[in-house]
Parts: C-alpha cells; sequence; structure tokens
C-alpha cells in the first residue's frame, strides 16, 4: 500500500502522537510505503483566504470558482498543491485526530477547506439526465480507501444508538460521507478509541494491539456499503434516494449505506 | 436583546457578509445591542496549541486539563477570554457562516476549540448519582439562545430527509445539540439559504425579507426541543435515553428531540 496519514493534535507525546506513530511503524514493517501529513509540524494554515488563489483571487473573491481557477492553472500554494499530490500518490490514508466538538480539530478542517479545491474534489465531472457530476462513488479520488482513526473523551455508551452525543456512525457520517465519499474515496469503519481521558499507561498495550491488527487487515476490509449517486439509487437531479430501497424504518444518513 | 454576531467569511461582499450587515442594521435599528465577531477581519487564530495556556500550558500538554487551568487563573490570551466575554454579556448569539464540506468553515471552528475552554464550556459542574456535570441544557451558557444562519450552495432537495447529503437538521445537529446545547445555550431554528451558488441580485430582496423576519421575531420564536441531561430522560451514568420515551419509529439524533 501507499499509505498518506493526516495527523492532527498539538502534542507528539498524546495517545494520538502514539498512535500516529505506530502507524508509521507499522506499515513500515509490513513493507507498504508512507508519507505523514502532521498538520502541527507543518504549521498548517487552517484559513481559506484570497492568498490561497494569487493571480486567480477575483474581487470580491468566489472561494469556489476561484480555488476552480488556480487548480485549473497549477498556480495554487504549493503548502495545497503538495497535499493533492499526496493524495494523488496515495491508494489508502488515514486521519488521525481526537474529537474535538464532535467533529475534526480546526487545523484539519482547514486542511479539508484548502486541499479540496473546486475541479480537484468538487465540480467534477458533467452534468446530464443521468449523471450529477461525479461524486459520491465517482470523482478523482476514486480507487482509494480511507480510515479514521479518533480518539474521544467520552465513554462508548454515549455514542451508542441511544446516547446522548448521537450514534458514532452518524457523528463521522459528514466527514465520511461527506467528505471522503464525496470525491471518489471508499470508507473503511473506523477506529474509535473511547474514555480516553480516562486512560493510563497501562492501557496502551492492548490499544496498541487492536490497532496493530486494524492496520495490517486494511487491504482486506471492506468499506461502509454507501450508495453511489449516478447508478440508479437516487432521482436526477433532486438526489432524493428513491421509495423503497431502504429496509423498513430506517431513517436519516443511515439511508444511504445499502443493506 | 444582546446580541453577538459570529461571522465567518472572508469576503465582506459575500452574501454571508450582506446578511451579517443586515443582522446588524436591522436588530439596531429595532433599539437591541449588537457585537459582531468577524472572524476574518480579525484575523482569528483558528488553531488549538500550548500558546493559548501561556504558563498553564505543562509538556506534554494537555488541552482540557492547560485549558482549565488557564481559565481558572485568568491567563488564557486576550482574543479567547474577549470572546468568553462577548458570550457572557450576550443573550442571543447568532452563526453566519457559508456551509463548506457539510459542517463550519475551519475558522469558525477554531473560535470554538479555543474559546469553549474546560470550566467555561465543559468540565462545569458535579457528577453524582443524578447528575452528570451541568450539560445539555445547564452551564455556563444557560439562559442564553443561538440561531445558525447558513448558506449552502446545493439545492434544497439534497438535504431533505431522502435527499444525498442527509438531513439539514442531522448535518447541523453536531452544532445545534453538540457545541450550543452542551454548555446550556438553547437553539431556534436555523435559517438556512439554499443554491446560493445560483442566486443573483434579484433574489437578494426575497432573501434580505424573510431574514428580516427571522430577526425581528427572534424572542417570541421555540427553541428546538432539546432533551435536557440530568431531568429523568438519559440513564445516569450511561447517558442513554431511556426506554419508551421517544415517538415510535425515531432513531438517530432525533432521539434527543423531545415529541
Amino acid at each position: 500500500m501507499k499509505t498518506l496519514i493526516v495527523y492532527a493534535h498539538p502534542e507528539p507525546k498524546s495517545l494520538n502522537g502514539s498512535l500516529k506513530d505506530l502507524a508509521v511503524s507499522t506499515l513500515d514493517n509490513a513493507g507498504h510505503e508512507v508519507q505523514v501529513s502532521d498538520l502541527y509540524a507543518m504549521n498548517w494554515k487552517a484559513v481559506v483566504d484570497a492568498a490561497d488563489y494569487g493571480v486567480h483571487a477575483s474581487s470580491p473573491l468566489k472561494v469556489a470558482r476561484d480555488s476552480g481557477r488556480a487548480f485549473d492553472a497549477g498556480t495554487l500554494t504549493p503548502d495545497v498543491g503538495t497535499e493533492q499530490e499526496k493524495l494523488l500518490w496515495a491508494d489508502t490514508i488515514i486521519f488521525q485526530f481526537p474529537l474535538w466538538w464532535y467533529t475534526m480539530p480546526a487545523i484539519l478542517k482547514g486542511w479539508v477547506d484548502r486541499v479540496f479545491t473546486f475541479h480537484f474534489a468538487y465540480g467534477v465531472g458533467e452534468h446530464s439526465d443521468t449523471k450529477y457530476g461525479e461524486r459520491f462513488g465517482e470523482g478523482t479520488l476514486a480507487g482509494r480507501r480511507a480510515l479514521l482513526s479518533v480518539t474521544t473523551g467520552g465513554p462508548e455508551p454515549h455514542y451508542a444508538a441511544r446516547g446522548i452525543a448521537g450514534p458514532i456512525d452518524d457523528l463521522l457520517f459528514p466527514i465520511q460521507h461527506g467528505i471522503l465519499y464525496y470525491p471518489g474515496i471508499e470508507v473503511l469503519p473506523p477506529f474509535v478509541l473511547y474514555s480516553t481521558d480516562r486512560m493510563t499507561d497501562k492501557d496502551y498495550p492492548d490499544v496498541a494491539k487492536a490497532w496493530e491488527q486494524r492496520l495490517l487487515t486494511l487491504e482486506s476490509t471492506e468499506p461502509i456499503a454507501f450508495r453511489r449517486q449516478n447508478f440508479g439509487d437516487y432521482e436526477i437531479p433532486s438526489l432524493q434516494l428513491m421509495e423503497g430501497l431502504e429496509p423498513a424504518g430506517r431513517t436519516g444518513f443511515g439511508l444511504h449505506v445499502r443493506g
């Protein structure tokens, strides 16, 4: 595998830092190629602004259009261009981050906002009676697989079907489906560690073993069965799921997973 | 009302900028007090790091604990302290932002990550057999109301119950419930404008009229009926919703709304 690890934690000696280091060594020892985007170490610029698009920044700024023009012309800032190249190089992408306020830290959202430009991650493909662009199962990043490795402070029951935080699969849906599946990436079931605020050094060997196990079986892991947009499950252009496809009683984000 | 508007868009001449300006003038003309946190204009630092906690930054850094110590000692950086004071001053908070990749822009997530510190927005209140801290309906910011004013590029059907993006209420749940209701803020139904990529100047008068109407009726608008954590609906400490409280067939995030 060619694996890109996108890692977002300010403290190298954190649990997230250890899990990132373990992923690098485990994959390397197994003969895989690994690149790491350590966003804090890179001092990653988190904020989209006109400086991202150079001469292609309009006045007034149009984020989508201007990012597409800069992408087309090859004039995106080098930091963004480099991340896009890493994504094109990789066949597997691991995101290592703590769940802060039920989603990713700002620095990682800023990586998405800046790297996933128009014409690269969205605004790809034609629109017709049977196709609404190349997205949700097609797109620039098709053929790649991603995995979220996430830590939470709170305990697992809070993230269960009836838990007060909401089901973890629903909390991660806007990332797994909305950010990753949108430009074509298949998404593997996440690796989630709960109650990490209460974790001690003696818990780490079991955590490490579970993580190594996931890393060494990535190639045989089945992705989440998100429904593809342009293959009959959705009405075009309303993109509403056709009636009757889902198991009885299923609603919400779960509609967009087959079976 | 004492209204704080937290605004996150890089272009003052954008639709989001116009909606922010209109909110300021409409509320001001109606005799309300208004403060604005224009995150781009403030050059808001989006990224949590050790510099936020000064002498209270441990090595290794512990984000939750260190942010709580700096909060307790009154030594958070002035930018964060000022935003906390604005939140304590306000009785109404409006968030104006574009939905980027199905959630808030990084600069606004960075406002949450940095301003919502331990002992201010979380880690508040005691734990007992009947109480799991003051959160989800109680907390430092209780007595306040918030409203999300959000623009999307895509059309409304994509965000409907069966739409491919997922229902808008579910996409906003981690913000409305996980970020705002958690420290005690009541949340009003959002003001969402769809298809804004296709909007032209001739559409603006109707949009402006609808927004003014919402702004001038904020005080009489009923908040979303999120369930309070410590008042019998949840088992403590698992925080799972008690059986039988929800309407038949309801699942997912919707469980946490009454009725």
